[in-house]
C-alpha cells in the first residue's frame, strides 16, 4: 500500500515537474546572465502559484509563483526546475522565501553548478524541516537549462550547431543566393529556435553570400531576435548588408583581426555595429576558444552557429559543438553543390540522438556531445 | 656578498615591477572581462619589450611584450603583474608562451584568483626550470587589478564612490543645479577617473537636477566614456536628459522597477537606452546588491559612484562601497546646502587611507575598504 502511494507520488511529482520544465522555457534567450527557470506551487494537485524567471533575469521564478500563490503556498509543495538560490543579496535568497512562504515540501529537478549554491538551497530547506526530494526529471531539465550549464562549468557558451542539408548532402549551391532546402515548417522552427538563443553567428562568407538579417520574425517574437555575430578576420561585412544596416535595432558583434582596415571599422561602428576582441591562431584565423570563453564572460549563454560550411566544419573541428539541430529537405541540389560538413546519413561521431521529429516534408534530428 | 646582489636583485625587481604596474594603468577600463596587465621583458637591464592588454581585453599583454622581444627574450626576464594564464583555448596559454620564447626568469605581482589559473601559470613555468619570484609589489599590483580582483572574488564588481564636499560639509545646494565645488585640476581628475572605470552610477535625482553628460571629456580620451548607469525606481528620467539623447553614442543602462511606466519604457528604448532587470528590497528600493551581481555577470569590473548624497548614502548603507574618492574643497556651501553622506574630517569607518593630494586648492583622499 506505501509503495503504491509511493509510486503514485513519483507519477505526481513528474507530471507537475514537466509542466514547471516546459514553463521554464518560456524566457530562454531573455533572461540574461541568469537561467531561465520555472516554479510550480501546488496545493491539493492544484497550481495555485506559477512563475518563471523574468525577462531580464529578475525577478526569480521562485518569489513570483510565491507570490500568486499567496496564503495558499503554506503546506503545499513547490515544483523548481533548478535547485533554489541560497546566496544573500539585500532580497533573501529563494530558497529562504520557500521557508518564509510555509511550503512543506519542494521537489527539484537540475541541482545548480554554481558553487556558491549548489546543495546550499535543499540544505536551507531541509534545515527548516521541509522534505526535499531531488533529481525529479533532472535530465530534461538540465537539457533546458544547458546554456546556463555549460556557461558555469565550462566558462563558455553551449554551441548549437544547425545546419540544413539537402538529400544529396548539400548546403546550398556555389556562388547563388540562399537556395531553399527546407520547407516553411523547418523555417518557422529555426525562427523559434534563435528566439531562444542569446546570439547567433555565422561566416562572413555567408554575410556577403546571402545578405541575411538573422533575426526571429514570427508573429510577436519580433523583439526576441539574439545578438548576431559575424566571425570576420579581414573585415569584408558591408555597410549596406543587411546586418549593418539594422545594427541599431539589433545588436550585431563582428570578431576581426586587429590589422582589420581601421577606416571600415570605424564606418561600421558608426552604423552601431560592435566589435570583438579576438586573437589568431596558428592556423591563422579567429580563434574560436577564446572567443567564446570572451562570450561567456559577458554573460552569453546560448550561441547557434548558422553556416556556411567553413564555419560549420571550423567549430566541428575544434571540437566546439555541444548540440546539432539537423534538418534534412527531400530534393537535392547536384552540380555545384557545397557539401555539408556532416553526412546525414550517418550519426555525428561523438553525438547521441536525443530528438526526431518530421516537419512537413523535413525530418529533423538533434544530437548533443556525449562527452 | 651574495646578500649585497639579492638586495640589490630585489631593488632591480622592484624598479622594473613598478614600470609595469604604470604600464598596466593605461587600458583601464578599456579591456571588457579582461584584467588590464603589462609585461615587460627586460635583458642586461635594457627593456626589449613591452606589452599591455589590448583594448578589448586580446591579445594579452605576454604575447605582445613577447612578440616586441623577439629572440631577445631568450635568457631575459619578463616581469608581468599577474600571474600569467594557464588555460588553454587553441591559441596557446601566456605561461606556455614565455616557455617557448625561452625566457629564463619571470618576476611575477599579483596572484590570480581565477581558479583555472591560481597557481597554475607559475606551475608551468617552474615545470620547465625557469626560476620564478612571485608577489613582488602585489599589493600595487592588486590594487591596479581592484575591479578584476572583485569581480573575480566577489561576483559583483568594485564600487568606487566620488564625492566632492564644500569645506563645511556640503555636496551641493538645493535646488539649483551643478555648485562647482572643486576647482578645474580635481575635474579632469575625475575624467580621468571615469575614463578608468567600466561604469558611471547616478541616482534619477541627481539625473533631473543636474542633467549631467558624465562622459570623458579629456582631449584624446572622448572615447573611453564608461557605461551610464541611472538607478530610476519609477522611471523618471526625461527623454529630454543629456542621458537618453547620447545613448546611442555611450550606453545608458537604466535600472527601473518592473511596474514602471511602459510607454515611457518604450520611448525611452527607441532612443537607445537599454534597461536593467531589478528586484526590489523591503524597503521598496531597487536592490543594490542584485544589480551589482548581473553588472558582474555582464563582465563590469569597476562602477563609479557619483551621486546624488541618497545613492551614496544607499550604498554605503549596505555596506556595498569599495573605495572612497574623496575631494574637498575650499569653498563653503552655507544655508540650502544638502549634506555630505561622509564628514569630511573624520575617515570613514571601516576604510583606511591609500593615497593623499593636492589638485590646485582642492584636497583629495583615497580611501580602501579594510575587509
Amino acid at each position: 500500500m506505501a509503495a503504491k502511494d509511493a509510486a503514485r507520488q513519483a507519477e505526481t511529482d513528474r507530471r507537475f515537474m514537466a509542466a514547471a520544465i516546459r514553463l521554464s522555457r518560456r524566457h530562454l534567450g531573455l533572461t540574461a546572465t541568469n537561467p531561465s527557470v520555472a516554479t510550480l506551487i501546488v496545493c491539493d494537485g492544484v497550481i495555485v502559484g506559477r512563475g518563471v524567471t523574468a525577462i531580464g533575469g529578475r525577478p526569480h521564478a521562485e518569489t513570483q509563483a510565491l507570490a500568486e500563490a499567496g496564503d495558499r503556498a503554506r503546506g503545499a509543495t513547490a515544483y523548481v526546475t533548478l535547485e533554489p538560490c541560497a546566496h544573500h543579496g539585500r532580497t533573501p535568497p529563494c530558497a529562504d522565501a520557500l521557508v518564509t512562504a510555509g511550503v512543506a515540501r519542494v521537489v527539484g529537478a537540475a541541482s545548480d553548478p554554481d558553487e556558491r549554491v549548489s546543495g546550499k538551497g535543499y540544505a536551507i530547506l531541509r534545515a527548516d524541516g521541509i522534505e526535499v526530494t531531488e533529481g525529479v526529471l533532472a535530465e530534461a531539465a538540465a537539457d533546458m537549462l544547458a546554456g546556463y550549464l555549460n556557461r558555469s562549468l565550462k566558462k563558455r557558451p553551449e554551441v548549437i550547431l544547425k545546419l540544413a542539408i539537402s538529400a544529396d548532402g548539400m548546403i546550398g549551391r556555389r556562388g547563388e543566393c540562399q537556395v531553399a532546402i527546407t520547407g516553411t515548417q523547418a523555417r518557422l522552427q529555426v525562427h523559434m529556435m534563435r528566439a531562444e538563443c542569446d546570439a547567433i553567428l555565422i561566416g562572413v562568407g555567408t554575410a556577403v553570400d546571402d545578405d541575411p538579417e538573422l533575426t526571429c520574425r514570427l508573429p510577436g517574437l519580433e523583439a526576441r531576435s539574439p545578438t548576431r555575430i559575424v566571425i570576420d578576420r579581414s573585415l569584408r561585412l558591408p555597410p549596406s548588408s543587411k546586418l549593418a544596416q539594422s545594427a541599431r535595432d539589433v545588436p550585431v558583434l563582428v570578431a576581426a583581426a586587429g590589422d582589420a582596415d581601421a577606416g571600415r571599422r570605424a564606418g561600421l561602428a558608426a552604423q552601431g555595429v560592435g566589435f570583438l576582441a579576438v586573437e589568431i591562431d596558428e592556423t591563422g584565423r579567429i580563434a574560436l576558444p577564446e572567443l567564446l570563453e570572451d562570450l561567456a564572460a559577458q554573460g552569453t549563454m546560448t550561441v547557434m552557429v548558422e553556416g556556411g560550411a567553413e564555419t560549420a566544419a571550423h567549430f566541428l573541428d575544434e571540437g566546439l559543438v555541444d548540440r546539432i539541430a539537423l534538418y534534412v529537405g527531400p530534393g537535392t541540389v547536384g552540380e555545384g553543390g557545397v557539401a555539408s560538413p556532416l553526412d546525414p546519413s550517418d550519426p555525428p561521431e561523438g553525438f547521441r540522438l536525443v530528438r526526431e521529429a518530421t516537419f512537413g516534408n523535413d525530418l529533423y534530428r538533434e544530437y548533443v556531445r556525449t562527452r
